[in-house]
């Protein structure tokens, strides 16, 4: 099995002189399409990338709605149809750009320039005008219904106030529940893992959509208000993505806002990286963080990277820093109704201690073990809850809904019903704060307690998420928080965080993982109040690093963030050190949280290096036939069959017998780029290669723009009658000629890295010896999937050849 | 010309069956070589890395010591010689290394995780501790000279204290030359532009030898001490990178500090993140800003990124943050003689205002245009400079010195001299600090005047150039300078700082740039003073800002190492637009200053876009012959012959009957293998292929590990009985058999990315045709250089097609 397997045989069309019989055929073989007929009854038109079958790999796309009614563009993942497109990252040359790129006037450029700077400002704005109307939202539904509470708990009206607090979540929660379900199920969860893996090359069905960005937006505002343990962070970043999407496609056609300006935006480079500046605005909006926005950007979610998009994101951010400190300063003016200090969370740490000696140090490294322990143990659980939710939501949206009230429920209980097993403390004489706590947000809530009390893990749980976190990370609060209401918090947290990810409500993950991290920071940090000297504040801003280090791995963006909302930088070093300590245990266990989520919903991620038993493979191993290839001047009958039979998205262009001597590559024709020629119909009664010039006349390089996702042109929108099926259209033209190739016999190790680094949705393999037909198949993302080569060869063990960067 | 144009005859040999009548000759032709013969009679060995002649193109590299004695592998440049090699980070794929990949033991794996985490830490504890005595040298030096003439001046005898203080100078100066001329003329300069080239794949010669790190350090300590208008940023990335590359390749094995452990980084690509840790620990040293320093190295310094390098540059940053803080907390009781705050700036501008107005954004904008167009001028300049002092300094080492002492002399003058012209201004009555200062250091030098007055001038010049740039940032100090003072400065600074920077001491830019930029911010700041509210602090800030950026065009490192520097989150946004405008105006007439020194010292630099121009040419118009090729066994004699007589670095194998049926095309192998091949002697009396097993017995894949620059095999070391040149030895297990290929009509604008986001040395390009040997040529980094494509092509006019990232 070491690279001398036997190659599965390429298909090879019979080369018969002048002949054009070739083998158009389903990819699926004669048998019925292998997908599951679900709720929708439409069929499914099945796409796929180069011309390889199904394969029968068992892997489970999980968490994916399967009912959709679409005929957007298709990918096979395992077994399962997914609604995934292929990103195209590749340069285009062929005859009819060339010539609009020499005819490219100045004017045109500095166009594009503008444009974009003006689309990144646009980003900027909007996303900080949204990150700012979240909060304010969240503020206001939120403290509306807390300050009702609270007025009835001083009326001892405790029941009465259980429901009051349990039915303002319970219908909060049923909005979300309800709008994510029926509208956008892609708007559910995080979004992260989505923006990650777009931002890879994959497009998931309708994750960017108008519908989606606008049920991100209204679900993260119920979802939070209504009291659930997660975070508008993630919904924030994929909120930010959405916008980028939008503006850069020029609208939605869909919802008649369209403008044909942004032309030049209309391909996969120019998106991405708009994407990319959005990604980075999301995190600046949530956090108030433009330095962190664009390192998360950099970090987490970007897979290429250039200097000047490090450049445009810090612009977005930049902007989005600025819209949000106008925004706030107005509020100031009290006009923004229960728009206090909260909601963009922003701590100040700046009076704790600027040195720090070894028994400190001995106390943060404890705190990164634990970090990376509970770390790793919630990346395993929640896993494990995904699987078992998506069987849930699979059967529908009355499912999803009864899921979330569930979730609710459990949620209202623990909030109201926890804090009457602590005991009420006497508040502190020397408090700078009111206590106990008058109106929405502090750190001395006095739910049942007698005046001149407070109960502590009310502070807690009878808040907002973003005020708890900033009572966790107070300073001066040695003993504001007794160790088993901090015990108690932590196990509540960390288990609601579980169980609330999964339901189909928007949600983020950083605020349980920041909540549940600064907790046991400081029941960390009281334990060992007696060797170290650091206040108990630092000690949960340093446990909430250890935890985020521990589940997401992120490094840099997480420490810049947590800088930029503490503005301190003497803690720096000390974020360093416990993020080092939690990300390398944690590792040891699983991969990240978001990268888990990537694989569990089966988008085809390309990692940056290969993996070590790619080594022993050849790109001529994987790949197989039917391959579908076309002459350079082909009969219009035989495309259309061809588009019409198969889901290819890529053909090789083949110029045979007459047209030259000797079979010759002339290069790949795209799926869309085919559908506009035939539109345009114009056809020749003759096979004869022509100069092209009638195409150029006819077409502009942006007839050829790639729409926005699902909007493209599709076969079933042309019709032809059966004199034009015989007739023959020039390929050349519109035929890529300068394709990425590799060598059969090259190793499929260097093979997935030149794919990846180039960032293609075709890379054609050719025959190493030269009595061969020119073209041996077609590499796609898909071909190399750990599970299409583990089909392909069961006998191959990835885990015989150890996973290292070593020599790699 | 477009593309269409008639390709050079690739060199083709004659396929005699069974004979090895190889075209062995030397690439220059029966000529004699082309280089000029200079103070060095040794006679240069002149290598190139494919099979590439002379161009005779006319680029001249300057700032380069043409003078060495040097066997070390050199690339061709126009048509100069340069001791340039190109570094290679593909992956080689041979049956040896299979071999060992197969067997390597987790062992090994743990004992590469480990030491590589131990070198990222030494680099920077060591990076940290040099930054240090740095500092802590420099501020000793020059608090003592400044001590010395201070204390002359109050005696008055003004003229025996210029005497001492330019004295103190010119020793320091001479000092700071010589070392640098005669020992490593590599360290002169900032350096910044070497490591950046080296990032990029191209090994200038001694850049980072041991010899230059030391000169580089102690250099750079008399070089500021002399009072010279430069910085110790640049130099400090240079000694981070020359630290990370001593560490990389083992200790040197010239001053015999060697460790065989390290042999896993003896390759360029974990060389390569090594040195761009240690570039980030330099920045980190520099400013005390450790994130500051990862995005420097990320936007400025390298040319290839992941995700695992962020978190390691990271990591390093904080250690040299962590030992910094150490040794200055060590420093704070006394010990550490004249070290007092100064040294590593920190300036704190916490106290300034939060909110700004139109007409400070007004105020800003205008900072921004001056900025961009003194920025572009000052790169102007210093072009015209450099190119006029590179005939100056090309005369040898004591003209180099006569120039440092010219320099030294003007800047005493300067700095002595023109303090004179300013009146005496009577201190403030409410100044919180010392007036007129006691002391080295302070905001009011009182230079000549009487007690209770201060000379503002003297506070800028007569200090250490880091306290004038503390005074120029301090806030609530509207009045302390005069305008006609920071008139006078301002001008002093950004022409010494430009006739500074190209004499033979190492020499940063920032300090200068910072320095005039803070300057005419303050003037700026002064002359709105009526419409805006912002503190001349914070106008100097934001001057410094937009000089740096209108100079270097970095963006995000900029911002990020200010605010590091400043400690003040507020005022980000001011920063980011005011980098935002000069830098766009700035681009529009010319490069950034770190770009033009590499394209003046003949540095390949590959960029990561193509230039449209390569659009309209294919890969197979740039190769050109003799090309020579192996037969997978070949005969002794034949490969020593070539070796001796070509330069080349890589060889394609070719096998041919009787070995094959039709001639193949085997793979790539590189010469230092092929010298560690012959080396083992492991000779066959006859042409067959061998299973190999013979040579994975008696080699290991560390065998064939890259020396230290300059300390590989040379073909001259070895010696061949004549019975072994008749005799044949198998290539087969030690040549690559997956290398990248090109078929010769790819267009050369994708061959350049696929070039470049791979990072190779070698592109092979390959027929298109079946009918012709299996290898064209192969294509080198200097063969996408514009000055060759010009070369070969004059009527291709590189500037008729716009350049722009549209579309590309």
């Amino acid at each position: 099995m070491d690279g001398q397997s036997p190659r599965p045989q390429a298909h090879r069309r019979p080369e018969r002189e002048g002949s054009h019989n070739y083998d158009i055929e389903s990819t699926d073989g004669a048998g019925g399409p292998p997908w599951r007929q679900n709720g929708s009854s439409e069929a499914l038109l099945r796409y796929d990338d180069g011309g390889v079958g199904d394969r029968g790999s068992a892997r489970e796309p999980l968490l994916r709605k399967r009912t959709m009614n679409t005929t957007s563009q298709i990918a096979i993942v395992g077994a399962n149809v997914c609604p995934i497109e292929s990103l195209d990252y590749e340069v285009v040359e062929n005859d009819l750009f060339k010539q609009d790129w020499r005819s490219r006037k100045k004017k045109q450029i500095f166009q594009y320039i503008v444009l974009k700077w003006t689309l990144v400002l646009l980003i900027g704005l909007l996303t900080g005008f949204v990150g700012f109307f979240n909060n304010l939202a969240v503020e206001n539904i939120a403290g509306f219904k807390l300050l009702l509470t609270g007025d009835l708990m001083l009326k001892e009206r405790y029941f009465t106030a259980f429901l009051a607090y349990g039915g303002c979540n319970l219908v909060l929660a049923v909005a979300a529940a309800a709008i994510c379900a029926y509208i956008a199920p892609a708007a559910a969860g995080s979004g992260i893992p989505e923006v990650k893996a777009y931002l890879n090359g994959v497009d998931a069905y309708s994750i960017l959509a108008p519908s989606t960005l606008f049920v991100k937006i209204f679900g993260s505002i119920l979802g939070v208000s209504a009291g659930f343990v997660l975070g508008k962070e993630g919904p924030m970043v994929h909120t930010g993505a959405c916008i980028a999407n939008l503006l850069g496609q020029g609208g939605s056609r869909k919802y008649r806002l369209t403008c044909n300006w942004l032309r030049y935006f209309k391909n996969d480079r120019d998106r991405r990286d708009l994407i990319t500046c959005g990604a980075a605005a999301g995190v600046a909006a949530a956090f108030r963080a433009p330095v962190g926005g664009v390192l998360f950007a950099l970090e987490e979610a970007a897979s290429w990277w250039r200097s000047a998009l490090l450049w445009r994101a810090f612009f977005t951010t930049a902007v989005v820093a600025v819209v949000l400190r106008s925004l706030i300063e107005f509020c100031r003016s009290g006009k923004c109704g229960l728009f206090g200090q909260g909601g963009l969370i922003m701590f100040d740490l700046s009076s704790t201690v600027a040195t720090y000696s070894t028994p400190d140090l001995i106390a943060i490294i404890i705190l990164g073990i634990i970090g990376g322990i509970f770390g790793g143990l919630f990346n395993y659980l929640l896993d494990k809850i995904l699987r078992v939710y998506s069987i849930i939501n699979e059967r529908g949206a009355p499912f999803k809904i009864l899921l979330t009230i569930t979730i609710s429920v459990i949620t209202s209980m623990c909030s109201y019903g926890l804090p009457w097993l602590a005991a009420c403390t006497p508040c502190p004489v020397d408090s700078v704060e009111q206590c106990p706590t008058i109106g929405r947000s502090g750190n001395f809530k006095s739910f049942q307690c007698p005046p001149g009390h407070y109960n502590d893990l009310a502070s807690l749980f009878f808040n907002t998420n973003d005020d708890a976190i900033r009572n966790l990370f107070s300073n001066g609060t040695e003993s504001e928080f007794h160790m088993s209401t901090l015990f108690v918090f932590f196990t509540a947290v960390y288990c609601l965080g579980l169980v609330t990810y999964g339901i189909a409500v928007p949600s983020g993950l950083f605020i349980p993982v920041i909540l549940a991290g600064a907790t046991y920071g400081r029941i960390v940090g009281t334990l060992l109040g007696s060797i170290s000297d650091l206040d108990p504040g630092l000690f949960a801003l340093l446990g909430a690093a250890s935890f985020l280090g521990g589940t997401m791995r992120m490094t840099v963006s997480v420490c810049v963030i947590l800088l930029e909302l503490t503005n301190d930088l003497a803690m720096l070093p000390l974020v360093m050190l416990v993020l080092l300590i939690s990300k390398t245990i944690a590792d040891n266990f699983n991969k990240g949280v978001y990268d888990q989520i990537v694989v569990m919903k089966g988008l085809p991620y390309m990692e940056a290096h290969a993996e070590p038993y790619m080594r022993h493979l050849v790109a001529g191993d994987v790949v197989s036939g039917p391959l579908i290839t076309f002459s350079g001047v082909e009969k219009v009958g035989n495309i259309v069959h061809a588009l019409k039979l198969t889901g290819h998205n890529g053909f090789p262009v083949v110029d045979e017998p007459p047209l030259t001597e000797a079979p010759e590559l002339v290069g790949l024709v795209t799926r869309s780029h085919l559908l506009v020629l035939l539109k345009g119909k114009m056809f020749m009664q003759d096979q004869v290669k022509t100069s092209g010039s009638l195409v150029f006349q006819r077409f502009g390089a942006f007839d050829f723009a790639k729409a926005g996702s699902g909007k493209g042109l599709k076969i079933q929108d042309l019709d032809f009658t059966d004199e034009e099926m015989e007739m023959y259209v020039d390929l050349h033209p519109v035929t890529n000629t300068s394709p990425y190739t590799v060598v059969e016999t090259m190793s499929l190790a260097k093979a997935a890295i030149l794919f990846r680094a180039l960032g293609l949705r075709h890379l054609l393999v050719v025959p190493k010896t030269p009595d061969r037909p020119p073209i041996v198949g077609i590499l796609t993302r898909h071909d190399f999937v750990e599970e299409h080569i583990h089909g392909l060869f069961p006998n191959l063990n990835p885990h015989r050849f150890h996973s290292t960067s070593m020599g790699g």
